[in-house]
Formats: structure tokens, sequence, C-alpha cells
């Protein structure tokens, strides 16, 4: 598979992440083969789009047999710079942060949580699983040391700008920003905004509409 | 405004949320009113999206003045149904879950938190952010007696479908999945996907894309 196409619609890359998961899921289970038909179903989406999502790489599936479940894996991987590992360092030892250092699918899904940093001298020192948390103005030397290419930010608001600045400076070329405010970066710098309060207005929406249609 | 509009495009409620959060923070800094350029810049969207977005709901923005920031607040979240309280049950009180249930802006987005779940019994009965775990047995009775409308699965991956069962048996009418894994349910309950990951293969992706450019 080749990177080189020029533009991927972020809606794509959100389709191959569900892929994904899917096929991992029936890999476990023990499928070897899947058909786009099955495959678009588990995933609630038109066959011609999973065709018209993994065109953007290449060539895929069997005819009359469909996708090779391990094969696609390992592609889909493969196209999103995803088949190796990414050391991410995590600045904002809060609720949240905390609960990112103990989620074991990081690991697993190749992001590795290797530095967790903050502010507050009351959370340095302190270990959460296996991870001492470290003085944020140290998080050039741990970059540095650890090879960190990517930063994870789950401070509060008003100090994400800060957080953001810190990652830059040290060498961080893509950030994670869990805080609920928006950040610049300069250019060359990648920022993705994980906001889950859409999916509690898109659920919030979809009830009030069934509601009133429902009334009519 | 009104909600007659059938079908919203994800990606639209997906800006609304982001415009909401924005403009929230604008009032917060003393902004009374904002043209649709800068709204525009700092959601970094173009001018001509945001008024599509809008028009779904009706006229909005005053010539040569821009948009009024409270009124656009209010418009948009009675657009969106989220103009008012939002009882909600958490099912899976792990890492993630705890981090949820201690998350204070769910609370200040009308997001009401109201009753925590799991089957457990060495979680049942802790008490986290002034709730008491329950077992998750106990949903429909809970549903009903606190005036539950949606739910939140932060179970393991192989425990969401029993989650979502017993959530929607309760009566609950949306679910909102943080687990892993795809869930089915009958029609009428709406399901919003909560997959951060997705956020972290779209930064590896492009910090492997600009790497690859860089050499060539």
């Amino acid at each position: 598979m080749s990177l080189k196409s020029q533009h991927i619609p972020r809606a794509t890359i959100q389709r191959l992440a569900v892929y994904v998961e899917v096929l991992e899921n029936l890999k476990r289970d023990g499928s070897e083969v899947i058909s786009s038909e099955h495959l678009a179903r588990i995933c609630a989406v038109n066959p011609s789009q999973i065709r018209k999502d993994l065109a953007y790489f290449g060539e895929f599936g069997v005819r009359g047999v469909g996708y090779y479940v391990q094969d696609l894996i390992t592609s889909i991987k493969e196209s999103l710079g995803i088949n190796r590992v990414w050391n991410c360092a995590l600045v904002g030892v809060g609720n949240l942060g905390r609960a990112l250092l103990r989620h074991k699918f990081f690991k697993q899904r190749g992001f590795h949580i290797v530095g967790a940093f903050d502010c507050d001298p009351f959370k340095i020192g302190e270990v959460i699983s296996g991870l001492e948390v470290v003085c944020s103005r140290r998080l050039k030397e741990k970059v540095q040391e650890l090879n960190i290419e990517m930063g994870v930010i789950t401070t509060p608001p008003e100090r994400a700008q800060r957080a953001a600045n810190y990652l830059v400076e040290a060498g961080v070329k893509g950030l994670v920003n869990f805080a609920p405010a928006r950040i610049t970066v300069p250019a060359g710098v990648y920022v993705e905004y994980v906001d889950f309060f859409h999916n509690f207005f898109a659920v919030a929406f979809n009830i009030t509409l069934s509601e009133q249609i429902s009334e009519e």
C-alpha cells in the first residue's frame, strides 16, 4: 500500500479505524475471510463505501471470496502508519489522564504512553500504571530521551495551549487534544480534537427528533 | 428553531458541537457579537460551511454585525435538544467510567450522570463523586425512579452488548458506547460510538505522510 495519496478525507480515516476494530474482533473469533457485504453490515456502512475507502490505498478483495481478514488488517494498518509503535507523552494527570494511562487498549493498538507530565507539585513523583509523573518543564529532555513523537493533552481547557506549546517546543509533531479548547500550533504540527460531547449531542438530538415525530 | 428538518448530517452535528464550545468560550471572555469570518477561523472551517450548517435550523446572523453570541448558543442548543437536562445512566465502573463520573463538564453541558452501574460485587456500594454504584440488574427500577433517558457504556468490549440489552430493556432510548465493540439495538434506539483511536490513527497517518513527503 502506498501512502502517496495526497489527501484522505477524515471520515475515511474514521471508518478505517472502525474496519480495523471489527476485523480484529473477527480474527479473534477465528474468521479468516469475510465478504464485503458482511463487513459492511457489521460496520453499518454500504459495501460500496468500504470499496471506495479501501481504493485510496490500492486493490483489495478477491472476487467470490471477499477479504482475507488478516491481510486487510495488515494493509489498513500499514496504510495508516499504525503498523509500528508510537511513543506518546501525556500532559495533564487529572481524572481523564489517569484513565487513559490505565487504558490497556493504547498499548494493544501500538500507542505507548511512555511519559506522564503535570505541573502540579502534588502530582509530580506519583506513579500511575508504572509511570512516574514528571514536571511538564522537563518535556523537552524526556521527548528526546524516550523518542516521543505524539502528545496527548488531558489538561483543563485553560491549560491546553500551554501544554501544546511545551509539546511543540519539545519537538512533537502531532497532538491529540482531549481538553475542550481550541489550540494553535505552528505549520507542520497536526492536531486532532477528541470531543465526545458531540456524541452526547447527537443522541439528545435524535431522541428529541424521534419524540417530535411520534407526537405528530 | 424547528427540529422538523428530517435529516441533519452527523458531520454537521459534530461541527455544531464545536461552535457551541467556541461560542461559550467567547461568551466567558466577554464577547457579545462575532463575525462569521472570525467564528470560522477559530473553528477552522469556511464561513460558508457555518452558514450552511446553521441553515438547517433557520436564518441567523445580522448583516454587517455577524452573530449575537448568546442568541446563537441558545438557538443551536435548542435545535439540538440540549437546552435542557438529560439524565444518564453509566454502566461499567472501570477507569474510564470513573473518569467520566468525575468529569465536571458533563453537568455543565446538561448531561447529568445520575446512576452508576456495574455487575462486579466488589464495586457495588462504592461511592464515586457522590454516586453509589448499583448492581446492573437494578437498571430498570432505577431508570424509572431517576427518569433516565440516556445510557453511557464504559464496560470492557465483551460486556458492551449485555450492558446495551439491560439499558434498552430498562427503556433507555439512546446510548453512547465508549466500549470498543459494535452493539445491536432494536429500531427506535439510537447508538453513538465514541472511538478516540481514530484520532490517534489520524495523527499517526498525518505524521507518516509528512515524513514521506519531506523525504522525497
